[in-house]
């Protein structure tokens, strides 16, 4: 009998939402972790965290932290991955980057494995995770994009807190029993923790995730536009965001509007949504059947309903695509891009 | 010295989220009041409402109660409108309807004074109040319209539960303690209180406001079509709206797309924006300002942000429209209508 090959795995940002999530998806998932390497900042060093019934302690995460390591799955911020992603592939590690510090990089693949997994294999260390927005709208558009072509999008997010981090979970919590009972709702995280304004979350809609940029959409509106295209190698779609925080915990959802480039059937649509990897169909209005953020959360698959044709475009299509903004749109992602390499080895 | 006229005036479903609005914008507006007559239906007959510091017993709505009324603000929905609203007319009465059931017949002016008070002479004897999600949007864009024309509308709806009357409310204020308590949310009125399935509200989105239509659009979304084009009366407007409720008491959203007929001058846009009546800019990215639900509640304006040029397409333009949806979305513009009439008298 042939020994099952194991992985030696460090997660950096072990503590935070989306670290968390990536330790529970590699066991659900029974990856064939040899030796886990909890990592962290140093404030966050000495935390516990639990794996497959062991308790590990998180160490400080340093150049040093991933010698001997297989793969290496961060997930704590921008500045830690430039400043220790490169360490870490010195060292013979396959990174696995969940913020956005290398994903625009021409030398780096941007992966959604059911979109463009034949990428992985052009990777020199680093493979980037997609934005969590853009992850779940390229899963649901890739039958679209494969069977007609895509000429444009416009799409609204209607985003979870959970995106921002459990200090923002922590606000959305405190915020509401604040506001419930009449006390003041003292915003402190959302929608930018680093920027000087914050604003209510509670009970309210915030049309800024990240911070702007001069042609004023924001950089997660950016994101979606760049992201979508390298994903796709297709520099023709042209795409209009609007990123939006609203008061959800878990799941983001999507309001998207397609213009295919060939005519489609909308009953074909539907069926090569119904066979694709990844996506579920939840589109029955009779029985009120749509997806639903709160049904979505802990969820791996990318659901899509509101199926409907345009009224008025030929080529005009809408859908509504909710996903756990976190499993689906970054630690599961990420972990499914080990398990590509994986089996491909 | 010229005594000014008096108009006696009944609200019909005054015990509403919106007939209290109603009352509340006649009294703080100064509408010139001379007998007051606050109806409801039987269920709601004999609870007390204020106006002016007085209290009246609410009366049941019969086609007896409208004798010596001049104006008749209808809130009770569409059937008590169409039962009584004629009895109102023959009584010399002008209704003034915020329900669906006579918005879009020809000879019944749907009205938004911003955009086409002209028409509230054509009446014969009813007005319609638009739906609230399409009256801020038609504010805001009656700028644009006049300068460039528009071809077409993509929109996608951030919408509060106060739309569904003060049920709904209810409904997400005990729903979001139960839920923080860990204890079950137990939906029972949202997103359609007469349809069989009711789904969270609570930290949650539902891409469903009112029926679903044969074309797979919601009746609400279609309200945005049809009525957006009976008000600008322009028939080639191509509308493809997407309308979900989300967490929030009071304050529609709404992320609109817009394609101009004619090339746009980004400045010239937020120009004609600032000098709009009902609209107010509130777009300074620097300082993270833009149109907050929470913000817009209990004010009588229109917002507008987020105002910016489309990155490919030449002539679109992307706006985040948010605005009071009890108060412009109906009292107000209900009173409004009122206003004008008595001015033109």
């Amino acid at each position: 009998m042939e020994r099952k090959k194991l992985y030696n795995v460090a997660v950096v940002g072990v503590t935070g939402a989306v670290g968390q999530k990536m330790l529970e998806t590699l066991e659900k998932r029974n990856f064939p972790v040899g030796e886990l390497r909890p990592l962290a900042s140093a404030r966050s060093a000495g935390q516990r965290v639990n794996f497959k019934g062991n308790t590990y302690t998180v160490q400080e995460a340093t150049p040093e932290s991933f010698e001997g390591i297989d793969f290496a799955l961060f997930s704590a911020g921008g500045s830690i991955s430039e400043k220790l992603a490169p360490a870490a592939v010195e060292r013979g590690a396959v990174v696995i980057d969940n913020t956005s510090a290398f994903r625009m990089l021409p030398e780096v693949p941007l992966v959604v494995p059911e979109v463009n997994a034949h990428t992985i294999s052009q990777h020199s260390g680093i493979i980037a995770n997609p934005n969590c927005s853009t992850i779940q709208m390229v899963v649901a558009l890739k039958p679209i994009y494969d069977a007609y072509g895509i000429d444009r999008i416009v799409v609204s997010t209607y985003q979870a807190v959970s995106g921002s981090g459990q200090a923002a979970i922590d606000e959305l919590r405190e915020q509401t029993r604040a506001v419930l009972n009449g006390e003041p709702a003292n915003p402190q995280i959302l929608p930018v923790k680093s920027l000087p304004k914050h604003h209510q979350i509670a009970f309210n809609a915030i049309p800024q995730i990240d911070v702007f940029e001069e042609n004023g959409f924001s950089r997660e509106e950016m994101k979606m536009v760049n992201e979508t295209r390298k994903i796709f190698a297709d520099d023709s779609i042209q795409i209009t965001p609007t990123c939006v925080r609203i008061p959800v915990f878990f799941g983001h959802s999507e309001a998207v509007y397609v213009e295919t480039r060939k005519p489609f059937d909308l009953a074909e649509v539907r069926s090569l949504l119904e066979s694709a990897p990844g996506v579920k169909v939840v589109d029955d209005l009779e029985e009120q059947a749509y997806p639903l953020a709160t049904e979505a959360a802990g969820q791996y698959d990318t659901f899509v309903g509101r199926i409907r044709r345009d009224l008025f475009h030929p080529r005009g299509l809408n859908l509504w695509i909710v996903s756990d903004n976190v499993l689906k749109g970054a630690a599961l992602n990420a972990v499914q891009i080990a398990e590509h390499m994986v089996k491909s080895k």
